[in-house]
């Protein structure tokens, strides 16, 4: 009754449950002694779209930018998760995550794997309305759950201002009612001294 | 800059936050001495519409059915976990639910709280396709989980494979090829006696 493709499918659904346990540099807002993990990050994120659907440019397909969203860490499981704000990790980061993403969306039947894969490029590149939209929800959720832990992975790091509203310019380009979310936190950021103002 | 619809909706991503930390009876796959929470549950749940999308009913809305998935289970958040073979919560489970979504949904600006609310009581009667195929999803996922982790939700309940089929039946109605997944996961939790046959 399971045949391959089928098949193919349930052992990419099992692999991807890794996400669960891979941890980024952001506490839990309602729990700010534990880091939060992709996949946590993801669901909030897929969430946000509905949310903030509205702030999007007009045309942005909402479905293809969840879809984007579930599935846009997964490289992380072979890949770990690359602190934003750390330049030696980022030298190499790229080839690390396509080699991960050769191996996790190759785990799918052929046309799924092409399309997924496809979809996640698309997301790095961030060029679409859609990729724009996502990158730019996956830029504002840090921000937030910084915000209200007290800033831990800022001042672990040593970040600067001007680092965040570099990162967070993406976010001024696909919703720019979200931008002043941004830098209303950036500015509280700075004020309570989390981020270094230079 | 952040106008009472905006700081709502900011409200509200805030406090849906704790659904990080509200834990199920399933295991981890991949860490099975760990219990999954609802955030984990509900991307893994989303993830699965675009898997397994091919296997709806054709004219499924699947972005309708994400959206339904990433909130199913807010009303978690008050109303906590209710194991779904435990008889005597699920006494008050509706009650419970109702007053939670009662107040979480109401968080939102007028139009979302009520577009939200609806969908999630779409979810729960079940009928639309795209609460079929949801709650198909959702019934699927559990079984993945214990199946690979040994049974520890099952085996700790007691739990029969007459409940696990009749909680599965969904599945068939919403999805034949993916019942098929399900009855083989239960004969097996049979086989390797996970599950109670009478």
């Amino acid at each position: 009754m399971i045949d391959a493709r089928l098949d193919a499918q349930l052992t990419f659904l099992v692999e991807v449950g890794k996400l669960k346990r891979i941890y980024r540099q952001s506490r839990l807002i309602h729990a700010p002694e534990e880091r939060e993990n992709d996949a946590e990050h993801s669901w909030q994120l897929a969430l946000m779209v509905g949310l903030f659907g509205e702030y999007a440019e007009a045309g942005t397909d909402l479905l293809r930018t969840t879809r984007m969203l579930l599935i846009h860490d997964l490289v992380e499981i072979d890949a770990g998760d690359t602190f934003c704000y750390d330049a030696e990790g980022a030298l190499d980061k790229r080839e690390r995550e396509c080699r991960a993403a050769d191996r996790i969306f190759a785990l799918l039947p052929e046309d799924q794997a092409a399309d997924w894969r496809a979809l996640w490029e698309e997301f790095e590149a961030g060029e679409s309305a859609e990729a724009r939209f996502a990158n730019a929800l996956d830029r504002l959720h840090p921000l937030m759950l910084n915000i209200h832990t007290g800033g831990p992975a800022w001042r672990a790091n040593g970040v600067r201002a001007d680092q965040v509203r570099e990162r967070a310019a993406v976010i001024g380009r696909a919703a720019p009612r979200l931008a002043a979310v941004a830098e209303g936190w950036i500015r509280e950021g700075i004020e309570r001294g989390m981020l270094i103002d230079d």
